[in-house]
């Protein structure tokens, strides 16, 4: 792709924004990546990236990223949520805004740039543009928000559902390891928790929600594509099954008298990764524990989770029944029993089909190829997508290596990501309301 | 087998020793059972049997076997390693002793006739042949052994050892979980320390070595058989293998961009169990622990563990190179890396071949079917074996069941196997020395 850099070249950051190798910095990426450095000092676990929801760490964030937004010419706030928002008025032509987020939480011992990345980069996106001296006909906001990934309070996509007008008020109860409740974290953060539900947009006020982010995987970096569009984000099934055989002496029980439950499990999973190989979605066992789980005992329970993934619903739902037909025949066979709970299961929520196009078209006046990519990760775009039409363009990551300190993007793409998304914003102002 | 119980009745317990039924119970099993009751109210745990070595519920156990020894005309003593012993003196024509052995330890959480009812039987099959009038031109022994298990000091068969001359003085060092040495647990038992190399029988003083034990696998339960014969302790080898791939994100890594730990190590367990299978040998995944064990993320690494046993070395050797074959190509196919580490390799022990028949002779005249089984579990025979030709009868016990207090036993199996033993002691009267 560096060859085709004449794209990126001509592209709204400016002259100079082009970067052919990671060493050619351009001072877009280079900020970017600065900017994520200095987020990655806030944490609560020295030595490690750790910042979760509503903490000193969560504010002192958003203090710094408002300082951002504010020198690049936005009207900064704290939403109902603790999301910090930034935002410039466009001619009124209009009235819609175009918001540019993610999240600024972390997980336990995160990377530096899942969340943050599409946070800062929307910053510096809309910098660009207001450098540009070209006004836009509608606002433009950049969001950060806050527990997209659930880690405090056990709820993912908090601050971006509130935006979206589906924060559950008794989710004002849950509470985290403390003890501490989300309502007295809330205030503790110099908000009215009653206030959380008011904060929603009102349904039409926004144009577009876009969304960049690292891809969580490997697939752009195997196809060396610097970014990429996410076709949906993936419906996602997960199960716990528990399978019952017999345990006994290892040494005393011979092989076609055993009711081995570890056995069938591993044969079980086998099924689980052919069947979803096969239909071309993912599915993970993830846990497994064994009991008694002892050297010399052959287990007698084995407990395992599925997490089934897909981009259309119909593949997941028909894999999961191929699954459970495999598991029953596994288990009949080997005379085990199986049990299975559902505790997860959300539908997939696809990205809208025209801003997509808008996106695409932007990322092939880029010079690169659009691939299209569903998302297996969860995003705030999905809590977004009930409010307005979302579009989210993937980042390639080193190894596909996410929540992990070993997190890693390039200069270059950065680059690339920075002149799509300020040309997307800019074929927008060209659509018709 | 109830019907051919003519043998049983000419048996030289006397007439009416023959049960066909687990209700018509007779004199000597009623008492066998109720002995083992009795001991199993020797506890450490109460609501549990618990009997580890050198405690003082291993004392009362010595103590009530010691009773039941004298009652039975025995000259009773406690050797240098605890093992309480009983003996009978012979005519003197033949000066070697004839041993009736198993163990009166047991595991936590146990049942009540591992190990027990061998020893019990044996002071019972003394008994009968005291009574039958008859001299014996040998001395015969009943011994109770301790720390078979190993629960105590983690290392097994220290009663038997001792007695078989392989105890090592570096023993004396290990500790139990409270710190206490051996050494220091012997003196508190009343033994000396220094004194327990020096309690091993000399060589060729044992003309037999005999143990009763409960099977401890489903086999003659399968077969509908009382007992059976044990060819060999079957050698073992003990490996853990730890298969390391990549962890990540269970949504966003393609299946065929995985390198799955837990996928490849299910594969590897399924190698195990078919090549085990085809060997006619058992192999057993007991052990298996998968990281970093969250729902949503692929297995970067699993740990698991293999115990292999085969009643010829030749055959497990065979299977354990067939093994590590399948499971380097497994590894290589899936771009795993897998590492083995052996942590316990114990050569088959074969029950002497002349011993063996003069066993199956009396079990062929208490009109049982003579079938052979190795045995998976270690006994204490494995350890006299350098010291005497051994034989063990197998017991059958409910489902195979054991080290669990769900054990059982039927009464009608306890008095064809008495039986059968004294048959067997008085056969061995007629063998020149």
């Amino acid at each position: 792709m560096r060859g085709k850099s004449d794209g990126i070249r001509a592209s709204p950051l400016g002259p100079g924004r082009q970067s052919s190798h990671v060493t050619r910095m351009t001072e877009f990426s280079r900020s970017v990546l600065a900017r994520c450095d200095a987020l990655a000092a806030l944490t609560e676990t020295p030595g490690m990236i750790t910042r979760t929801y509503l903490t000193d760490q969560h504010a002192a964030a958003n203090r710094l990223v408002g300082g951002w937004m504010a020198e690049a010419g936005m009207t900064v706030a704290v939403d109902g949520a603790g999301s910090v928002t930034g935002r410039i008025e466009g001619t009124g032509a209009d009235p819609q805004t175009v918001i540019i987020g993610s999240h600024l939480d972390s997980v336990r011992n995160a990377g530096r740039y899942d969340g943050i990345l599409g946070v800062v980069l929307g910053i510096s996106v809309v910098d660009a543009i207001v450098r540009s001296g070209r006004r836009l006909p509608f606002a433009i906001e950049v969001v950060g928000f806050g527990e997209e990934e659930g880690v405090r309070f056990g709820t993912s996509l908090i601050g971006s559902r509130a935006l979206a007008g589906t924060f559950r008020p008794e989710w004002l109860r849950l509470k985290d390891e403390a003890g501490i409740s989300l309502s007295k974290a809330l205030r503790e953060f110099g908000l009215d928790p009653a206030a959380v539900a008011g904060t929603a947009r009102s349904p039409g006020s926004v144009k577009a929600y876009l969304e960049a982010h690292i891809e969580q995987g490997p697939v752009l970096e195997s196809l060396s594509l610097p970014v990429g569009v996410v076709s949906a984000i993936c419906g996602a099934t997960r199960r716990r099954f528990r399978v019952a055989g017999t345990a006994g002496h290892a040494g005393t029980v011979p092989m076609d008298q055993r009711r081995a439950a570890l056995a069938g499990a591993a044969e079980m999973g086998l099924a689980i990764e052919r069947i979803a190989g096969t239909a071309g979605i993912v599915g993970t066992v993830g846990r497994l524990s064994v009991h008694p789980d002892a050297v010399n005992v052959i287990p007698g329970d084995v407990v395992f989770t599925l997490d089934l993934r897909a981009e259309r619903d119909h593949d997941r739902i028909t894999a999961l029944a191929d699954i459970d037909d495999a598991l029953d025949a596994i288990a009949n066979r080997r005379r085990l029993a199986v049990e299975r709970e559902t505790f997860h299961e959300s539908p997939s929520v696809p990205c809208d089909p025209a801003l997509r196009r808008v996106l695409e078209d932007a990322i092939t006046a880029g010079g690169v190829a659009p691939h299209t990519l569903p998302s297996g990760a969860g995003h705030d775009a999905m809590a977004i997508a009930p409010l307005a039409p979302v579009a989210m363009l993937f980042i390639r990551c080193a190894g596909g290596i996410s929540h992990n300190p070993a997190e890693q993007v390039m200069a270059a793409d950065i680059d690339v990501a920075g002149t799509i998304l300020a040309d997307t914003v800019f074929r927008l102002a060209d659509i018709p309301r």
